[in-house]
């Protein structure tokens, strides 16, 4: 319900833990797995917060199921309406079935078909749009006055950050020591509640955020100090296209360390790697981190690591090897 | 050191109960995982005990680790040597090196490159032959002549059943009430394992063999009373192409209720849905008793069923999606 001219209102990690409680019954709390192969080709200690196995396949139900259980009785039975490329869309789509309302999805034509055929199985009512984000804009702006929803962004919302902060949450009160927590980054979403959950549990573990180079806004916006919007940007990792949201780059500027860029060889080496010494299904997005300690581009010998790896869901008749 | 005069010595369920006290220490206690969306396709509960993320990625390495520490410290200092196709060989390599024995493995110059990789990766003295089973043998006869290392038959062997019988002995002490427990069937060394531990811990349940309709020499053997030989089998599970062994076929007559085959269609529908519902990767081979549910071949609505996924090595670069 926010409207432009208020001042922006940020989510504090005492959000991450009340989204804890709310979601805790509908999230499965995800297991923390290492591979003994990974760590001796690398030499350092990586545990991987396994949201591939999250409900959807994706860290984004977190988020989402926050958001649908913060809205008031009244405001959510007109249902809730996004525009997402992908997971948040399955995402929200299931969260509002389980709390019994309508979900509008506004999509692009060129969604890969696995995310498409999800999200309509989630009982979604899906609009199909162009594939620009004027297009998506507008179609969901016409949704949202005909249906009253209320838009869930797939990111740059206060409920949707609290949420994606609860994975960090998880991997800090399981694993102690770590003294690096890396995630991937497109929006920001997961990466400013990782963020908030990193810097209040473990304030000494840096956090740092990895986006591919053909996709590198997060990195020019975080050196350059303001948001620098991504401009056809080109990568394997479909779910790291678009630009930091305006909730987003304020805690990112705040509590992140760095931000590395990664090139998509490498992205694909360290999914195939995944793939065959873990025997787990990760997206593209997913292996960004890993990505960045086969570059060497962050100093990880010997070093006890956290890495979120965000989803699982890939179209199996389209792979990069 | 068994000569083929003496009677065949069959292990019994307090042997895999010795096993699992001599392996405890060096194998993964592997996950049991269940999927939501697959039993609610389905209709039945579905507990996955996941051998795919064993050392070495199978089941495999349970029957080698214990064949070779079962051996005496003379005996075994002149090494262990086996012919596979892979699993096994990898297996029997890993825990040569884990015990600081030298493994001699013979392999089909055919088999594939992940798995010749995996066994030259761990280690082991590889001599490749032409994929018949005579050739295999002759060299096998040959290397084992030549070094005194013990031959570890890869199904055909006490110690190997012994260990394999570990995996359900795990699942069933895990997951209570399970009135069904399948796995697929090749030579027949973890059905037979398996079938010990089923009928010791829980004689009400319901042992089920897969196989597929295009290698069904365990089905025709099991329903003709004796063992009737592998001949030009074809299928994508490639863990099951060998014919039952004599130690494993009275054991499996004894004591497995059903032999089912099932279609390569089948395979590659339940392999995909492992890995899009569950986004784990599992094997052609790991995916056959899955099949067998979706092709109704045996009555599974409303029931609690254990499945042992029985590896998950798979060439990246020759998926059947």
């Amino acid at each position: 319900m926010n409207s432009s001219s208020l001042p922006l209102k940020f989510p504090e990690y005492h959000d991450v833990e009340e989204a804890h409680e709310r979601i805790i019954g509908f999230i499965h709390h995800t297991p923390v797995l290492t591979s003994a192969s990974i760590n001796n080709i690398l030499g350092c200690n990586i545990n991987f917060k396994c949201e591939n196995f999250q409900k959807v396949g994706a860290f984004k139900f977190r988020g989402a199921i926050n958001s649908v259980f913060s809205l008031s009785e009244s405001d959510v039975q007109k249902g809730v309406a996004t525009h997402s490329s992908g997971n948040h869309a399955a995402a929200l789509a299931l969260a509002a079935r389980i709390r019994g309302v309508p979900a509008f999805v506004v999509m692009p034509d060129n969604a890969p078909e696995i995310k498409k055929k999800a999200v309509a199985g989630y009982g979604a009512q899906i609009t199909f749009c162009r594939p620009t984000l004027k297009d998506r804009e507008d179609t969901l702006k016409r949704i949202v006055e005909k249906t009253g929803a209320t838009e869930i962004h797939p990111y740059n919302n206060f409920n949707v950050i609290a949420g994606q902060g609860t994975a960090a949450k998880e991997l800090l009160e399981e694993v102690r020591g770590l003294e690096i927590v890396m995630c991937p980054v497109g929006g920001g979403g997961l990466l400013s509640g990782t963020a908030l959950s990193v810097k209040a549990l473990s304030p000494a573990t840096k956090v740092i955020a990895c986006e591919p180079a053909g996709a590198d806004d997060a990195f020019r916006s975080f050196y350059s100090g303001s948001i620098v919007p991504s401009v056809s940007p080109t990568t394997i990792a479909d779910g790291l296209l678009t630009s930091l949201g305006s909730l987003n780059f304020p805690i990112i500027q705040k509590h992140v360390d760095t931000i590395v860029t990664v090139s998509e060889e490498s992205i694909i080496e360290a999914m195939r790697m995944v793939w065959e010494r873990m025997k787990i299904i990760i997206e593209p997005s997913s292996a960004v981190p890993l990505a960045a300690i086969l570059e060497k581009k962050i100093e990880a010998k010997g070093k006890n690591i956290g890495i979120i790896l965000s989803g699982g869901n890939v179209d199996l008749r389209k792979l990069p090897f």
